[in-house]
């Protein structure tokens, strides 16, 4: 996001979805420069909703995660409402057990988060057999939820950031069983300006079904040594035989060579919507394909 | 699944994930001619685990849902266990509203369910402000926990088998929001033969990183007129420049062309896997690109 965006002083809004102390809070707290006031939304839809409205400046959505893949209800947002990508960022997913200020793990008999995130800590649950596992809504809201209710005999599972921000205590980190989980965020606003620091471009596009009319879609690129990042099908429902095409790839569009393959793409699609083009998170960054 | 695979009149022993009465089980019974003996297991692993053990004739899991995506995790422990795909099913993710025997919506304060199925039945929660959601493990397991503990004033939200199974009723049919939900899952077993019915194969390949690399890929089919039907990149964890590619195309692996294209294929990747051959699901299928 551009700085420039940003009033002195006067915090940036930002919508995300469920509680404070999440992952989206934490990804909104890594692209956007304090002072940032939160807009919580219960379901994505009222996320992107509130965005486009303009009751906030922006909105932190996940967008893939390396374990359960793309979030395609978040792409359908993203396509439907014409908000644009204008950052991105990689969280890893890192699961703390959380308790009441000064409680202690001897007191410790049930244990409560959303199932996936219990289901993504099996070998804790193993190690601890006669812990009891309890389903929440939410990660943060475990949390939450415990400490408003001062349950002495619970712990959570969330990121450590639930338990800063609700004033509960971490008794140990990093619970979760893969070391190779990590959310995708990106950071959407209705502006569609680009700075000259974006070096990473999404774009969604579609084509009437014929065999090999992909491979003519890449040649676009190919043949431009444009790097892609990432490319995913998905059927277009009501739609039978189209595709929708997601596509990252290197290239800001106002490079001439970007600008000439989206036309020469255009030529052999029925659509293609830009979705943003951003500086790509380097910590984690994709190379080419 | 080949019929010669069964033995008349013995149970053919399925591995699920989760309660009886879920979708797996559904998917399962479109799958395998009865009868049909279910193996519950608690996570996927186990799933994977006890069928690569022989405990069982073969095991259904979910691989791709048309809202969320594909289940990564699951493609992970597909190559890891070297299981194959024998069969696939595209199953609509249809909810109903379920009570115990003899019950009614005015008693219904309550609402149960698994925290993915309450977000995906958004407008009937709407239309019923004075229901109250409840965080619940699974939504078959909702069923089943209402019906054991007798609670009047609970619904659930599941399929309407997991009604059946518990001898539950249903009040409501298809409260889900999206008619455009449906999840794919596949029939995977430790034998690799092919039958000759099956047209369609889907593989797994990664290669070094390079611009084109993918373009180059795809040539292979393109080249041969072999039409694709799903294409998903992956980076891999741990080996920060590559990338995992899940592809499916229409095709059986005992024809020329498919043997061809994928000796082919593999001279430009470093390595190709093949995940199974199977006859594609008719009734939802997906043409070619």
């Amino acid at each position: 996001m551009d700085v420039d965006r940003y009033d002195k002083g006067k915090a940036t809004r930002v919508a995300i979805q469920g509680e404070r102390g999440s992952f989206s809070e934490q990804a909104a707290r890594q692209m956007v420069p304090a002072p940032v006031e939160f807009l919580c939304c219960r379901t994505f839809d009222e996320v992107f909703q509130r965005t486009t409205r303009g009751e906030c400046g922006c909105c932190v959505i996940p967008i893939e995660n390396s374990l359960a893949g793309s979030i395609h209800r978040n792409y359908d947002l993203l396509v439907r409402h014409g908000l644009r990508i204008r950052q991105e960022t990689n969280l890893p997913v890192e699961h703390s057990l959380i308790v009441l200020a000064g409680g202690r793990f001897e007191h410790v008999k049930t244990v409560r988060s959303h199932p996936v995130a219990l289901d993504q800590c099996e070998r804790f649950f193993e190690r601890y057999p006669h812990l009891v596992r309890e389903t929440g809504y939410d990660t943060s809201g475990s949390v939450k939820e415990i400490v408003e209710e001062g349950l002495r005999d619970h712990a959570a599972i969330a990121s450590r950031n639930a338990a800063r921000f609700y004033g509960a205590k971490v008794l140990m980190e990093r619970i979760e069983d893969s070391e190779e989980n990590f959310t995708r965020f990106v950071l959407l606003s209705s502006r569609s300006s680009v700075s000259e620091a974006a070096d990473k471009t999404s774009i969604v596009f579609s084509f009437k079904n014929a065999a090999g009319a992909l491979f003519k879609c890449l040649s676009v690129f190919a043949l431009r040594d444009i790097d892609l990042t990432k490319i995913e099908s998905r059927p277009i429902h009501g739609r039978p035989w189209e595709y929708l095409f997601y596509l990252d790839f290197l290239g800001n569009t106002g490079e001439a060579r970007v600008r000439n393959a989206l036309s020469h793409l255009g030529e052999l699609t029925e659509f293609v919507n830009v979705l943003g083009c951003y500086p790509r998170d380097a910590t984690h960054a994709r190379k080419g394909m």
